[in-house]
């Protein structure tokens, strides 16, 4: 029997001391132990879409597997791929990106941690929302920056502030990292205030990264990259989501024409190159005749997100003022406990519903905020509803 | 037109000023420029087996596609890999590894990374032979660790030696990271040595890893993997070079019982999961039915070697005692330059015989060495010896 419990022999890096396991995960394993029992169990605390990868990419994968692609490539991903991303931003944000800017990554963790380490020195302060992706703020602390955290809440729908970036900038500060459309939050950041942040950070000095990794997956008419307003910025996207290629592990990076060839060197150290066959099917990802199914998916996204927003209101749920992108809704529960942990336990062993606790993702009020996924079927998410309704009646 | 000249705006990480590009990325780029000049160059750069992955490997991928298996796995692997990957160590080192312990990674350079990030605190030395395969020098670095290079030469067979390891072990060590097969050098650590290490490290509070990515691609009889040794260390092996996978971006790590926790966090927060037709394809490459195929190649580059290492010695370099692993031979050039860089550059440019020059590698005696990679046809290999003999006559 492995004991895994047993201290290790030898010392853990000081930076594991900040890295702590999701509390998700906690939830997505005792959910699975109820099932073993026979147990249905509604899942909304899921960070992926619940549909396979579109057929046309799976169509490109295989030809790809025929035609003998396993080889590594270049660093910075094939420039087929690079250049079908830079006609992306032509297409849907018209603007110009030379593809020389773009480098394709195993995932966007791997695009997130490429830039930690290009950009961030120890004792660096990186300026984020609390709350927000976790991992964000592991990488800041596996490179010895430090998260500067900016509480953030309905006020200012769930995004910071130029006021309070502005009044959290100290002279270690090196960046402002932002997430539009926001996980856990479903906000976005609008072209205004992309503005703001761009000037604020070119005037001081300091790295501007834009998570847009929900990207495609918005319920607003139109939503903005940070490369239509700045050349400056590093930007994080992904196949993931609204590609729906998660297990692919496919994603890229936007760096200014002045970072790209440190950028590669790091590319090349880090991960060698990002998954062949994906990043030919990736093409296929982003040809105009995969695009309707893509946008039927949206559609349903955004049907679930209607529906799920509207029950949870009416359920007592605190809900942002709007939720305008990714498949989360981040709702306040002060109205049924002080402990999101507790609340999502008792969710889910008594009443079969798994959602993820808001401590997962910061330390802002966490306890009072639970994060629900739409990634599942509308017959789910009606019976999450049914289950939730009968648990706070 | 992209200006990557340019000075960048916000300043790098401190990390990025020891991060070096490699130079055998220069000489690559070189070769494809003449390549587009009409001429025939010689590759015996290019570290990757110049076999497609093998067909039982792409059928496989191809039946995990049309299953729809395109989501994220569990952070350490599908279970039936790991197994298979367990069942590997059962027939081949007739040792028992509990799955547990084997965590899937999007290639070895994750593994390594996940690793540095594991067990390396900022300011902590990790003794590593000089020459290396330079990224794990770069991982040191990105993490702030110090690499203590150990000078070896032929001396030792290019490994370090336990005396050199106490000498050079001070307070702030934390580790020792050895690679057998080694890249560049083709040289192994045997049984004995590995235990002798194991005792010291143990002895000494350090920890223990051993790069075993071209294990399988050795030409004795018998290689010990470190787990037949110890329990206690860290292995780090990969899908790409004997099983012919480096464009999957697969590899596997294993760690000692007690470190299985903080591991599988780190997999989490860096990568999610290793992609997932990658990881239902190389349960097939780990098939016995698909092993006859793997041992007709490593056979083919056992030729490859033997010729190799004749014809090199023939010309006048000088050849490690024994060249036992990978698909490289690291060879002396005293007899006709002090400059490794200019040397290459000349077969290259002059002659059509794309090289790697010492300095990729390391520091010492590195401007007197060269590497150079059989991962090339025997056609290609007799012309490119013609092509020396010619040069050096």
């Amino acid at each position: 029997m492995t004991d895994n419990t047993a201290q290790p022999d030898t010392p853990l890096s000081t930076a594991m001391a900040q890295v702590n396991p999701f509390r998700v995960m906690a939830v997505m394993q005792r959910a699975a132990e109820l099932e073993a029992q026979g147990k249905k169990i509604v899942h909304m605390e899921v960070g992926e879409p619940d549909f396979v990868t579109a057929d046309p990419i799976i169509t490109a994968a295989k030809l790809a597997l025929d035609a003998g692609q396993t080889s590594y490539t270049q660093a910075p991903g094939i420039p087929a791929l690079r250049e079908a991303i830079a006609r992306h931003y032509q297409l849907r944000n018209n603007v110009e990106i030379d593809p020389q800017r773009i480098l394709v990554t195993p995932g966007a963790s791997a695009g997130l941690m490429l830039l930690a380490h290009l950009l961030v020195s120890p004792g660096a302060g990186i300026l984020m929302a609390d709350p927000a992706y976790p991992c964000v703020r592991n990488f800041v602390h596996l490179v010895h920056g430090i998260p500067q955290l900016l509480p953030v809440s309905a006020q200012s729908n769930f995004q910071p502030t130029l006021d309070q970036v502005a009044a959290n900038c100290k002279a270690s500060t090196s960046g402002l990292w932002l997430a539009s459309p926001s996980n856990p939050t479903g906000t976005i950041v609008d072209r205004e205030e992309l503005h703001k942040f761009s000037a604020f950070t070119a005037e001081r000095g300091l790295h501007l990264l834009v998570d847009e990794i929900y990207h495609g997956l918005h319920y607003v008419d139109e939503l903005a990259s940070i490369v239509e307003v700045t050349d400056k910025a590093f930007l994080v996207n992904s196949f993931s989501k609204y590609f729906g290629m998660t297990g692919w592990r496919l994603g890229w990076i936007v760096v200014p024409a002045n970072y790209i060839d440190k950028a590669r060197v790091l590319a090349q150290n880090l991960y060698i190159s990002a998954p062949t066959i994906a990043q030919h099917a990736a093409i296929a990802a982003l040809d105009e005749a995969t695009r309707p199914e893509l946008e039927r998916r949206r559609e349903a996204f955004r049907q679930r997100r209607d529906y799920l927003q509207t029950a949870l209101q009416e359920l007592g749920f605190t809900l942002p003022p709007s939720v305008d992108g990714a498949f989360y809704i981040y709702a306040g529960i002060e109205h049924f406990s002080d402990n999101a942990e507790d609340f999502c336990a008792q969710m889910l062993n008594e009443h079969g519903v798994a959602i993820t606790p808001g401590t997962d993702f910061g330390d802002y009020r966490a306890q009072q905020f639970v994060r629900f996924a739409f990634t599942t079927s509308m017959d789910n998410l009606e019976l999450g509803i049914a289950r939730l309704k009968k648990a706070l009646a």
